[in-house]
């Protein structure tokens, strides 16, 4: 059993309007001093295996076709 | 300028009907020999200011008011 975790994150320049939304939220509660905040996600991913390198294709794999849009996403795999 | 990225996951045996989705629609594109996935979020927060520890307080802070729902959510703060 392999467990990692996939990072989403929108690619620089890619506009957040759910960030944007919040750091209005976080304004509007009176925390000050927010330069920015950017929205992404995580996938805790288990993995029937035993082999690392096989389950990081794997997982990079999906990532391609379905967790992530690479248009405007950048993802990263890690193994925990 | 600190950085920092907040981490926010379901608390264990919190019911995930998304990740339950992904589960499925990975399942249909082919890939087999997954346990389980569990989808959470996070945020890149950029505060104004040099004072590391104040940081962290202020955004658990908004981790408790705002950002994760502490009734079934767990958050993190890592200082980048």
């Amino acid at each position: 059993m392999i467990k990692a975790r996939v990072t989403v994150t929108l690619k620089n320049g890619v506009l957040d309007p759910q960030g944007k939304a919040i750091e209005g939220g976080l304004g509007a509660l009176g925390f000050d001093g927010i330069g920015s905040i950017r929205q992404g996600k995580i996938f805790d991913v288990e993995l029937n295996t035993a082999d690392a390198e096989a389950a990081k294709t794997s997982i990079a794999n999906m990532c391609e076709k379905l967790l992530a849009n690479t248009v405007i996403e950048d993802y990263a795999v890690e193994i925990l």
